[in-house]
């Protein structure tokens, strides 16, 4: 049976498939009499840089204009020294230590996305990004979790898994399922319970002692096995079935199974802007305007035209064949464009959602050395969301902490804080899985409110409908001679791999159209 | 609920308790008027050098007697260059690149062993070592898998979970576990199989079309999301409830469970010898006698006496306070002994257990490139048991496999092969999961077969009772005045953990001896 089911799998299987991509070269003009032209790209976000990388291998002159005086745009890894002012002034200057980071935006690469293949192509060194960590807690405390007492995620998960297995058993062995299963099916899905849950055997004759979960070495031990004569002591002692329910830990582990989200997941090494670093280089830095803030975008017959405020304050205008908008949607909404109404539309019918994060440099890595915890994210139901321990680094000197990775309403109440209330917030919540440790052992920290980064405000976008909404069919193909470009006309908002399919989707389409013009 | 089971639980999520280790120091010996003494260790692998690494830090003199001509014991990495002579004098020599490396041993560490301590104390750099990858296969040919056909793990796991909430759904839902379930179970565990299975809501009037597994995209895609345009195509088709329980896919998702093998796990930067290396460098190496291989050990009234061959072929004897024999069972009871009966008794009842592995160097890694594999392991019901996806070194231009590593019977059949056999066998069942690129993309390999290497003869011992039997005691006390330690007295066989703890506690009770014996 599996034969069939691996034969019509053999897609699924054997290969990944990704979105085609013909990538323009310079060959495509060769006697065609055509000229590869001019390309004005808005913004130095992962998009658009990767937008001026294709289409200046095939000789494009691309222009980048970025208002921040960094690349990378939502890609912003913050070292000691790193400088941030807000929307209303607030400025932060990290104080990390050498080596010590925080990836403010993206933090993780899935095996199967092109963010790899540009690595790849670039140079990035990778290494592994832990997303999940048996041994990192769950802490519900509207469940009635108490300061001081989390849950390690192997226990929980061992119960889940247990009570579940148990209670298919049981009903499975006293008929109740004989509608779905035959004789065979229920046979092989006892076996599979018991190793599933880690459960107890039938005990012929008594129900109620049969296919037990009697709790498991799975969910860890209090003192672990050791030498001879020092067999351990197992964590207990275990839940009840009705508190396991009560609790709604199960609900936990549908994330580690998320096709964006299962693990392998990758990180570059030293920081995730090593990407559009890379991308920068490629391109070529004096391609790259720095401090230059577009005004106004003019889409006229035979060209477009784009002001810019320059770093002097002056203002400017460029000319180019093409133009590919890659800000934010809520960002290009606000300048001055005539793009039509359908196009603004389009723009105005995306929202932001925020999203926020705290690094917190500690003076030693307490989560390893005593928490045992090498990497990987602890989940709450606190403001704080989650807890993300670094994959990198362990047992060096110190390490950042993402200490809060919240979206929507919880990172809004975070942003509205000064940068050091957000970080006496993240601390009294945190405390109440760490203890006092997570106080006394802080170094520095720095934070990132999303809604109020300049040219940038918001982390992504909310796009109910998804991208092929009729009213984002304007921003799906040029406005004349503007195209556009960003996650947020791709089916991964959020990931980098979405502002590359993107990019790459419009690269395309700009290339088609320049192959297919009168020469 | 939640709160007196965190309360209960203190133990077991707050802290990390390990087994009591009191370290020796010099301090131990002011003013008692006692001498630390010397100690033979027999055996340089990770218990003797663990051994001879704690009793020097307090000042004794240690002498480390290794018959090969390397530290580290079955903690063996092969690089370019490496020798390795089976018993039978078949000989190898790794042709690896720079860089490349086998793990021919142990691999993985787990996040509480206290290999990990030894780790941060002496400064063995560590990253993450991936055990379970969603996008690695799962291929089991006696349920009717095809060669080229294997399943990706995220699919199988997918869908096992999928019908199992299913089940446990539509059980629950209709009655069937009201014995065990009170109302407000019921409405919880109806809402975490809906998330822990992915499966749809409860039709009302129409049980058979309530709580289906439809698939989900948790499977994967076979054209994965991209841009606008491109919602990609889930990897399909769904197979049926059947043929999921008939391929026993279900019963690879424990293994991610198990308390020894749960990531995050860990490996040492550059491979796993980093850890004897650096043992050795602490012990000193003037202390590290390689070349000798031990003959006769003889416990006498006020010392012992230990006879050797050195690297000349001379035969030599060393005297001292103390023995630590850490010497595998099956290797120490060849040795001539005065010990008695008991001692050969116990160490004959261990059965050496066989295992071996395979590194396949290629030029390429296509398992990346193509599969879209960051490590982890592909599991299968092939004699090659496990394929190991290698955890660092991303991109780079070559990389080495674990083409098989296999236990007992299987690792036998391949033990009794040539290398070059051992290789093509490794590469025609490898074949049936990766494709003819799997043998033309081959650049070299290099085998260990653990029952046939030297002074080892075995990868690690069977005991079927644990190390308390009693038939041990005579071993888990000293014999006059020869320790034994080893992972075999421990716990946690075959893990390095294992040799660690069973080192330290052979320290403490040597130690705790010299401390009490009048001065």
């Amino acid at each position: 049976m599996l034969t069939v089911m691996g034969a019509l799998d053999l897609a699924a299987t054997s290969d990944v498939v990704e979105a085609r991509f013909d990538e323009p070269r310079p060959a495509d003009f060769a006697l065609t009499g055509r000229a590869a032209g001019r390309v004005v790209v808005l913004g130095a976000g992962v998009a658009g840089l990767a937008c001026a990388y294709e289409l200046g291998k095939a000789g494009y002159e691309c222009t980048v204009l970025e208002a921040l005086d960094r690349v990378g745009g939502r890609n912003f890894t913050v070292r000691g020294g790193t400088r941030h002012t807000e929307l209303d002034g607030t400025q932060q200057q990290a104080a990390f230590s050498r080596d010590q980071y925080l990836n403010a935006g993206p933090g993780r690469i899935a095996q199967w996305m092109v963010t790899l293949d540009y690595c790849r192509e670039l140079g990035v060194p990778l290494e592994t990004f832990t997303n999940v960590n048996a041994d990192a807690y769950i802490y519900r405390e509207k469940d009635g979790a108490k300061p001081g007492f989390p849950v390690r995620r192997r226990a929980a998960k061992a119960d889940v898994f247990g009570y579940v297995s148990e209670l298919l058993a049981k009903a499975t062995d006293q008929g109740a399922l004989d509608q779905q299963l035959n004789p065979e099916d229920k046979k092989k899905l006892l076996s599979l319970m018991r190793s599933f849950g880690d459960i107890g055997k039938k005990i012929p004759g008594d129900p109620a002692k049969s296919w037990v979960y009697h709790g498991s070495d799975r969910r860890g031990y209090t003192v672990w096995p050791a030498a001879a004569g020092s067999k351990g002591v197992k964590a207990g002692p275990l839940p009840t079935l009705s508190q396991v329910l009560a609790s709604e830990v199960g609900k936990e582990f549908a994330f580690e199974q998320d096709y964006k989200q299962a693990m392998v997941m990758l990180q570059p090494v030293g920081g995730m802007d090593a990407i559009p670093m890379a991308l920068a280089r490629a391109v070529g830095a004096g391609r790259i305007k720095l401090g230059c803030a577009v005004s106004v975008v003019t889409d006229r017959q035979d060209r477009v035209s784009v002001r810019y405020r320059d770093p002097s304050g002056a203002d400017q205008l460029i000319e180019a064949d093409y133009c590919i908008a890659t800000l934010p949607p809520n960002v290009l909404a606000r300048l001055g464009h005539n793009l039509g109404p359908a196009v603004q539309k389009g723009l105005t019918t995306f929202e932001p959602h925020n999203a926020g994060k705290i690094g917190l440099e500690y003076r030693r890595r307490w989560w390893e050395d005593e928490d045992r915890i090498y990497g990987g994210i602890t989940e709450t139901d606190l403001d704080l969301e989650h807890i993300w321990y670094p994959s990198h680094g362990y047992h060096s000197p110190r390490g950042v902490l993402v200490g809060y990775y919240n979206t929507g309403k919880k990172a809004d109440a975070y942003s509205a804080l000064s940068p050091g209330a957000r970080e006496a917030r993240a601390l009294d919540q945190g405390m109440k899985i760490h203890g006092p440790k997570y106080r006394t052992e802080l170094a520095n920290s720095f934070t990132i409110a999303w809604d109020r980064a300049p040219y940038i405000e918001g982390a992504w976008q909310k796009i109910p409908h998804g991208p092929d909404d009729p009213v984002y069919a304007p921003l799906n193909q040029p406005a004349g001679r503007v195209y556009f470009a960003g996650d947020w006309l791709s089916h991964v908002v959020s990931w980098q791999h979405g502002a590359f399919v993107s990019a790459r989707k419009t690269v395309m389409a700009l290339h088609s159209r320049v192959m297919s013009t009168a020469a």
